[in-house]
């Protein structure tokens, strides 16, 4: 088996009594600062997965994830407890925390079951249109070199009729035709397949979908809930992300994710601040 | 000022260090059974604003709520504990339990801030379409007499396309054209107007949408996440719910509701177990 790079940055020591102990590293960060919020809630899944048994349990997945960001944490090490709220036949339900310095700066509380990979009782829907990944755009080339961030570690490729550019910028044919939406390709950079624990970072893997609202800087998430519906089929995801209000300070980020055969994998949607355009 | 039912009933005796005692009424139960979860999160919502410093405090509204069901609760009294996880400019975190018998059997987590009733930066969508309140079906003639439930305390009349009527009931003309969907008006029966709180509710006041995919029984929830967007304004709601895969043993319930002046006000999901039908 290969180790990837994901598994090790996600990797966890026991502390015993629900306590592990984890490093934040700084390929998991959003332009080099923070720590990414899907990154967290799939460490903290992790967690959830042992408490609950371990992968060879009978809980091996995590299939409802959700988050509450008090305090962004940094770059470095922390402590993951882990307790178990209730151990039933179909599944073991979990409450994290990740503390830094004393300081609980995330609480999570995880569904851990068992996905079969049965075929659908009902599905609505099929998958969004995206442009084959050649026909996208990859974001890595407009990042400042030297920085290691997150995008070193996904591979995005969004559909260039997503993007907004900013004026001045060189970007390409067709953007902003629609604002609030991203729509997107995404894979591991070094090729790992996504499982259930992947699905919770995917499920944040785009950015906010705001440019084109005219929001600069930075747009916190609050809070961040994930479904992981089925164990994706190898191959890249397509990921959209849109949001439907931004009012009061306040918006949200609906999220689909679809494996390369065609099912809906991964539901998620957040609550993030945002500080209203200028002028 | 009037007092409504569900003021008196979701109302909390402060019993000091963030506990409180409340009492699960009848009135707000599933078929007689068990309190619904829109509720109990209504119910833990009033206890977050109170630990975030009450109705006249700077963070009045929960914007964000998770909850996980672990235990159904019992009608009869029960202890909500708030704990206030991080207090901030914009908004306060605080995470509740709710413990019958000495066991936890519901886990929420809140955001609590204000709601400015601003206008919407950005808006995707109208409201989706619904027949008038009088071209729709109320369920209540359908329940049994002398059984009280949630169905007494708010009023629900449904799009007659959406309902589906099993083999030999009395049903509309109409129904089971959309199996996974339901749309519905929803009104509190003494006529309290909605508020934030009052959103909790109403984001989990319909059933699932379940009856037209052949499952039957009853279909716990895990997990139910919901956002607050608005102030709604006066008169009933728009709601409509929907579930996109079944699979696995597991449903999603994405749900929306909308104000009577055509604002998104809220916003939910939840993930519920389900039995395959039989044969």
């Amino acid at each position: 088996m290969p180790t990837f790079q994901f598994d090790e940055d996600t990797s966890l020591a026991d502390a015993g009594d629900g306590k592990f102990r984890a490093e934040l590293p700084q390929r998991w960060t959003i332009d080099g600062g923070r720590p990414n919020g899907g990154f967290l809630l799939a460490l903290l899944g992790r967690a959830a997965v042992e408490a609950a048994g371990g992968p060879g349990g009978p809980h091996p997945h995590p299939v409802a994830a959700t988050s509450q960001y008090m305090t962004a944490p940094s770059v470095g090490p922390a402590e993951v407890r882990a307790e178990v709220m209730r151990r039933g036949r179909t599944a073991t339900q979990v409450r994290c925390l990740l503390v830094q310095d004393d300081e609980a700066k995330v609480a999570a509380s995880f569904v851990v079951g068992r996905l079969a990979g049965g075929d659908p009782l009902w599905s609505t829907e099929s998958p969004f249109a995206l442009p084959a990944p050649e026909d996208c755009v990859s974001m890595r080339r407009m990042m400042p070199p030297g920085v290691t961030t997150m995008r070193d570690s996904i591979e995005v490729r969004y559909d260039p009729a997503t993007l907004f550019i900013p004026a001045g910028m060189d970007g390409p044919e067709g953007h902003a035709s629609e604002p609030a939406v991203l729509r997107a390709w995404l894979s591991f950079a070094d090729g790992r397949p996504f499982d259930p624990v992947g699905l919770l970072l995917a499920a944040d893997g785009l950015p906010p979908a705001v440019t084109g609202l005219g929001l600069a800087g930075w747009v916190p998430t609050l809070q961040l809930t994930a479904y992981v519906r089925g164990l994706p089929a190898p191959g890249p995801l397509r990921v959209r992300q849109s949001t439907r209000v931004a009012v009061d300070g306040l918006l949200d980020e609906v999220c689909e994710v679809w494996d390369d055969d065609g099912r809906l994998v991964a539901q998620a949607s957040q609550l993030a601040a945002y500080r209203p355009p200028q002028g």
